[in-house]
């Protein structure tokens, strides 16, 4: 059978344009929280994400398949943490409590906490970056000191303190920073389901593993990308799950070997189940830096209905998204107003769900920074709350002092305008960097040997290098001698690139067997040093496969 | 075959006082420090404890036994983190990296973190407390400032900054901090075996789960207290695992009952292998406020040698010990000194652990804050590092701002003499809450029905509550009945206090189905509030046993 075309399976929702009628907007949200009343949550306090996504605003959708048929005995039978269950209690008026075991506040050694942060939007920022902190300096006025007090919330200067922050919470995590982030899910990704939920993770890692333990038992298959990031395969073999690679081309993940893995998929050969999980990184993929169009994602999720599947969208380089790169170009046009920047994102697949058959990763790893450990998960509700009950129970909530920094940086101080204007600084930079990656390789690279595609978001890029065209190709050396030889003679020419064959999820399948990578980033390195290294990388691939040298002269 | 006595396992260790030659102290810390050099540890750079725990200095003792065969297939099997091994290569002088997908410090938005924090030792601290901080301020002078910058270790000013606490971590959490712990954790238990090391954790709920996940498989036992924390219970249940109780006196778990359990352990009536991992807060435990004396631990260690098991020493509450309280006391006598504090301090099963057979828990839930979400585990290496892989692939690392925080507070501003005052400050003040429970339960409850043993640590009392006096026991009126009655008696009457069935680990074993418990913490509420609250519970009380009301007057 032939997948469902896109066109007949999203009839009504065109997510590509923000003229859906009544979709959130960020003056629709300061309208809601109006309507909804002050957000009043002491310690360890519940969340109503029901009222923070405004009460009947999503009734008109319909509701999210539920998916506890496929749930693990162990996400299944877990219980909730009965004594959170006193906590109802804590309601009636006039009571003393001697029940839980929280600690006062007055023994928290912290009584006041600051920081401080860029201003938005951010001034000077036409200025060119070189990519070096120690040149780039900021403006002094261009930042500004937030601070948290112990009793905020007592003074009613603020709806979040130490007081609560550092105090024991939910699985959930705090209401005041899960109304923020459940806004800007509405905000970016509109899911087309009416019982969609967030909740906090501490990282999509942890997510990972926690999601793993919730669908797939020891002895069972996910799938995902054949080039993948290798924390992911490392975390869910020790729990006896599997990786099924599909193939990818330049766009990401291809629907077409998606269906025809779980087609032609053979429990005796693989002794396993036909999966039921797909994990997927569709924007700036770790490590290939490919991104799947809206088509593709279309395609992919028609798929997933044919054959009834999950997907596990993890987006931790989502707003790392960049205009195409034209060659030669320096510096490339940018979205001029937040709603050409939402409008510019490439629909998730959150965005395309009308069945809540989509569990979204989120965090701040890229956007804000990898310390925090905070991020969330959106998906049916059902799904979220087998997800904090096992946070409950486990890590219990993200850091409380983390969560205090990021709701008086997010909600505070930048508000979502000012995190959407940050966002926008964060692709400029990312745009910037990766331009001048390209710019090396285009200059420095022998094309006859390494090829490339322009990534259009993330952090990564992959580099093809024709092994074939190796001096002892015909006299039998293998790819991974030959990318040994190369991952080496790099580190003597001074510059690290990851070997390619890391990434391969399902060891022995895929293209991995005949085609050669290196992973290249453009993450932290100067515009210098990015350069430079390049350069050694140049040297090094035409040293291994006898090209002549070129004379660079000496670097700018 | 009984067991072997305590002398006869512990010949050479007396860590009831500090007269060990080498054993370290708060100047040998300072000394170790200057020998290993300065600290540098850049960003997720792996952790040098050898060098924390002075290189040759636990050389003389023996080695820990090895654990692996008890451990499960998922946490044998699990492999490290394959691109944290290119890391290796980034200490190559002049190399230039394009590999690690970590992002670049400029993109983190923010540039200096601040707190106020109390100054050690505290001042005016002989004022008695009222238990209200609405009412207790401390002097202006006696917090102080503290900040950290972004680039702080570049700049020479600081081991620990922004830009590396807000990068990816080690899953055993940052080098900085971890020093601190190590010292702290030989400071106070000086492991009587060499091999001991410790890893991080984002707390003692989760280091509980993956430790269940460590050591046990479904279908299996864990050993623990008759009465135990649900949490514990409730994160096991899913994973398959059960809970046997061994019983209990006032002075917390008994040697001879877990001698008995183990030795008695029928597989076919249990359905499971005999269990190898016994559970156990020996210090204030919840809820029972019970603490094991030396002797008992004695006893217990060499039960667990006898059948060879493990021992899980869960401890938040370790240092919420008190001095004895005698009646009638309002204030009683405190360390006068460092040295006579950590000599009045029960040693740990850790400090008794020649074998390695001990994994402690610590915690920093209840003497700094539960929302830090930071802890640590003290174990033999071999099992600190599975756990700190599996930390890898799962939670990454605690918080770094919370890192961060904890470093700046304990190691820069506090060090480990003024963390020592803070326990000190906690221990007074948690000693004066349990006096106002302990007199407001001799003035306003029923000693012929309520009883109780002043608890020695922890924020818990333990109220016995004799259930067959009710009037209708004899009409056949059950235990669970009584309790129900006597709880919402209580809430109508104002007060709040946790039932005893609550926290039996075994449902319908141990003498939970004889004996009726309450549990009152004095952890949080005002003064005033803990005496309300009693006088409250004593109404009730005498309601529902059919007593008299006395007359108490007003409340003074």
């Amino acid at each position: 059978m032939a997948p469902p075309s896109a066109l007949e399976v999203f009839p009504e929702t065109d997510t590509s344009t923000f003229t859906v009628p009544d979709r959130l907007t960020i003056q629709g949200i300061a309208k809601r929280r109006a309507a909804s009343g002050k957000l009043i949550a002491g310690a360890a306090a519940p969340a109503d994400i029901a009222s923070f996504k405004g009460l009947n605003h999503h009734i008109h959708k319909s509701k999210a398949k539920r998916w506890e048929p496929r749930m693990t005995e162990e996400a299944k039978s877990r219980g909730g943490s009965s004594l959170k269950n006193a906590a109802k209690f804590l309601k009636t008026p006039g009571l003393i409590s001697l029940g839980g075991g929280l600690p006062s506040a007055d023994y928290f050694p912290v009584e006041e906490m600051g920081f401080v942060v860029p201003r938005m939007p951010l001034q000077g920022t036409n200025k060119v970056s070189t990519g070096d902190s120690e040149v780039d300096g900021r403006p002094a006025n261009s930042t500004t000191q937030i601070t948290a007090g112990k009793h905020d919330m007592a003074a009613g200067t603020s709806a979040f303190d130490i007081a609560t922050a550092f105090q024991y919470g939910q699985g959930h995590g705090s209401a005041q920073l899960l109304r923020w982030l459940v806004e800007h899910t509405e905000l970016i990704h509109d899911p087309p389901y009416a019982d969609w939920s967030c909740t906090m993770t501490v990282g999509n890692t942890s997510a990972f593993e926690m999601l793993m333990r919730m669908f797939a038992q020891r002895g069972e298959w996910i799938l995902t990308e054949e080039y993948t990031f290798p924390a992911m395969v490392e975390s869910a073999a020790p729990m006896g799950i599997k990786v099924a690679a599909v193939k990818m081309d330049e766009g990401g993940l291809l629907a077409e070997s998606l269906d025809e893995v779980l087609s032609n998929w053979d429990e005796t050969v693989r002794g396993g189940p036909k999966p039921f999980v797909l994990y997927t990184v569709p924007t700036g993929q770790n490590p290939t830096g490919s991104t799947q169009t809206l088509e593709r994602r279309r395609a992919i999720y028609a798929i997933a209905q044919k054959h009834d599947i999950l997907i596990l969208e993890d987006e931790p380089y989502y707003f790392l998204q960049m205009q195409p790169y034209i060659a030669g170009e320096v510096t490339d046009s940018q979205p001029q107003s937040h709603q050409d920047f939402l409008t510019s994102l490439v629909p998730s697949y959150l965005s395309l769900d009308t069945e809540g058959r989509v569990v979204r990763l989120d965090s701040f790893s890229k956007v804000i920074a990898p310390g925090v450990r905070v991020g969330w998960i959106t998906a049916p509700e059902h799904i979220c709350e087998r997800y904090h009950v096992h946070s409950d129970l486990s890590t219990q909530s993200p850091s409380g002092v983390s969560q205090l920094m990021l709701f008086k940086l997010l909600e505070e101080t930048w508000g979502h305008e000012g995190y959407l204007d940050w966002l926008l600084h964060i692709r400029r930079e990312y745009t910037a960097r990766r331009n001048v990656l390209l710019l090396a390789c285009e200059e420095f690279l022998p094309k006859e040997v390494v090829t490339w595609t322009p990534p259009m978001a993330g952090m990564f890029m992959w580099l093809k290098v024709d092994w074939k065209a190796h001096p002892r190709f015909h006299d039998g050396v293998t790819l991974l001698e030959v990318e040994d030889e190369l991952f080496h003679r790099n580190m003597a020419a001074g510059t690290l690139l990851m070997k390619g064959s890391w990434f391969v999820g399902e060891k022995g399948k895929g293209s991995g067997a005949e085609e050669m990578f290196f992973r290249a980033t453009y993450a932290a390195a100067s515009f210098e040093g990015i350069r430079e290294a390049v350069k050694r990388f140049g040297v090094a691939v035409r040293e291994l496969f006898g090209l002549k040298q070129e004379d660079f002269g000496k670097e700018r």
